[in-house]
């Protein structure tokens, strides 16, 4: 019996309604994956992200890798057990970290060599290396190791093309874990053509999903959307497709318009951290003067325990005095207006109302200029460090 | 009608069970309140506190007063709404704070002018002042401002006593708060006429509840107790009695059995983010390389939520990892260990058992050498700074 099974439920356009069953469960998608880097997704418990409706959950195999190491994580009974995580999990391969976090990396067809960001210690992923470890972390979907270019360099992503299909085959002969789902990573930056022949590549291995990887880290909104444009069409209609690192709401609502799946994303919660708090009419900072004395909750519909609670005083007070529970109450709400919105979006496609929903969003959703500026240059500096 | 009922409803020995009633409910006794300095215990939410089945919870008036400033929480109003906790709580004068905390302390007999720890400028509080602040914030049990002297010098305590005496009196005559109890504070360091003395002046101005004060900050357990076998005696039988700042659990025991009613401390939550995990056997450090891949729960007789959902080589990971989720998980399960301790203490005066439950405590309970030299240290360092 094969316990990953894809059923598509409703299309509304190129929007899909859709469920993929995995061991621990179903997963209802369009879906949002927090993310748990190291085996916790930050300031929650497991139990916190039951209340929030959360399905999906992300943890990151460059970080367990090298903390607290993979074989730790195995002996004690693999990662859910180990994190007290019951639902499904996804692991990625570890790749995006090797070239965006890790030190001195050094790159050649049959692998990356690269120093730890923690220690400076040497390690090499290549892809068996990788599999063996995503398997022993046992997520119930892990993703094969792939190069992630600079989305602009056409010749930097021929190149890396080349290799990243090889490690795709690689990845694919040395999975053997039946209750672990290995999907395939869509590469070739904004280059249409490249990312045609990616496609094509790839649905010849047939894996049960396929992630389009390599977007939101240098190229703009439009050049995203055009990709994805190009891109969901020559994936196969049966298989569940990912973007990766994706989160901004706009970004999450343009992206199912075109025919993706789920999502995963720091965004929602590192943003929470820093204070700005995620509402229908676009973002809000909690730290600001004028909500010295606002007795209205962060969002006056939002359903969420802080919310519930807490007025937006109180947490712009404990957000001035850098107490913890602020970061939490936050993380909460922004968790929890993403997976809302997902909800949103999955019975907007049921009754085929997702074109009017897409419309009502951006209406009502702004970014401030700020930011946009500042998403930019966060996006400007990522793709200077991959370089 | 009276808000404020103390109902004493066993004995054993010195132990005392009993009730006291504020307008948020009423406090079983012996008690134990987590420190929530910033109105919030660090880490945790109001349905945390329930969960823990806390009752009373403290708020510093020092630090609220400074950030965000006490005007501000009677605005949103006051201390229970603006921080969403609706049991008992308790606010200090802000005193002690004034002499471990703040900075160019200059004291006179009307008050003290001292400037922000955090940012300098220039503060004075006298009692008139800090009952005006206490009101504001609107605790059900309020605290007079007193003078916390160096507990081994007999001149320092001979002169801040008559001022402590002096300012009591005039926090008495300036509270007018139907809802709210001023309870005085016994001061007089480890000099036992100075306590009796001092006990007989504050008993005569007839507050609804003592506290014996100048405590657990330089002398030796030994003069702490001592300080209590003489104090406890000489106030009211039919009166509260709150033993401020101690939370080591052999100390509750320990005054508990002199005849101390409640307590505060932030250590179970301190150490709990330094991970020091508190059992029956005494204190764990989660860090310990031992841990690694224990599967063990912190204690195998624990009901907390941490205990039930995670092992002790998960949690290590969370402190190696610097996650904040640790900090919150250790602090959930050392305020479940002080608040179960307290609930066992109060089951065991009912039953008239509390002298066995005391030697069996302490033949289980060790204290590594190591950690009594790190409380020296802070003892130490804490009167030091007061000076």
């Amino acid at each position: 019996m094969n316990q990953f099974t894809f059923s598509l439920q409703a299309t509304d356009g190129h929007a899909r309604l859709s469920r993929f069953d995995t061991p621990h469960g179903p997963i209802s998608m369009p879906a949002f994956a927090p993310v748990g880097t190291l085996a916790n997704v930050k300031t929650l418990e497991p139990r916190d992200l039951h209340e929030l409706n959360a399905t999906l959950v992300l943890s990151n195999t460059y970080h367990l890798y090298l903390r607290p190491g993979h074989e730790l994580v195995e002996r004690m009974g693999g990662l859910h057990q180990f994190m007290g995580w019951d639902g499904p999990m996804l692991t990625d391969s570890g790749g995006y970290q090797v070239f965006s976090l890790a030190h001195r990396r050094s790159l050649d067809d049959d692998g990356v060599t690269f120093r730890s960001h923690l220690d400076g210690s040497s390690h090499r992923f290549t892809p068996e290396r990788v599999m063996e470890i995503e398997q022993a972390l046992g997520a119930d979907i892990a993703m094969v190791l792939d190069e992630c270019a600079e989305p602009l360099e056409r010749e930097y992503n021929e190149a890396a093309l080349i290799r990243t299909h090889r490690w795709a085959e690689r990845c694919r002969a040395a999975h053997t874990k039946a209750d672990q789902a290995l999907f395939g990573i869509v590469q070739g930056g904004i280059f249409p053509d490249l990312r045609l022949q990616s496609a094509a590549f790839l649905t010849e291995l047939d894996f049960p999903g396929y992630a389009v990887g390599g977007l939101a880290v240098g190229e703009t909104k439009e050049q995203m959307y055009t990709t994805l444009d190009e891109t969901c069409p020559a994936l196969p209609a049966d298989k569940p497709r990912y973007l990766m690192g994706v989160g901004a709401p706009e970004d999450i609502v343009e992206a199912v318009y075109r025919g993706i799946d789920f999502f995963d994303s720091v965004l929602p919660t590192r943003i929470a951290r820093n204070g700005a708090l995620l509402t229908r009419d676009g973002r809000l900072n909690i730290r600001n003067q004028r909500f010295a004395e606002d007795q209205r909750p962060i969002a006056e519909d939002c359903t969420c325990y802080t919310c519930r609670t807490f007025s937006r005083a109180y947490l712009r007070h404990l957000f001035k005095a850098k107490e913890i529970t602020g970061l939490r109450l936050a993380t909460i709400h922004n968790l929890h207006f993403m997976l809302g919105l997902m909800e949103e979006i999955r019975t907007a496609i049921r009754g085929g109302t997702f074109a009017d929903f897409r419309a009502d969003f951006h209406d009502r959703h702004t970014i401030t200029d700020q930011a946009v500026r500042h998403a930019q240059r966060q996006k400007r500096a990522a793709s200077a460090a991959k370089r």
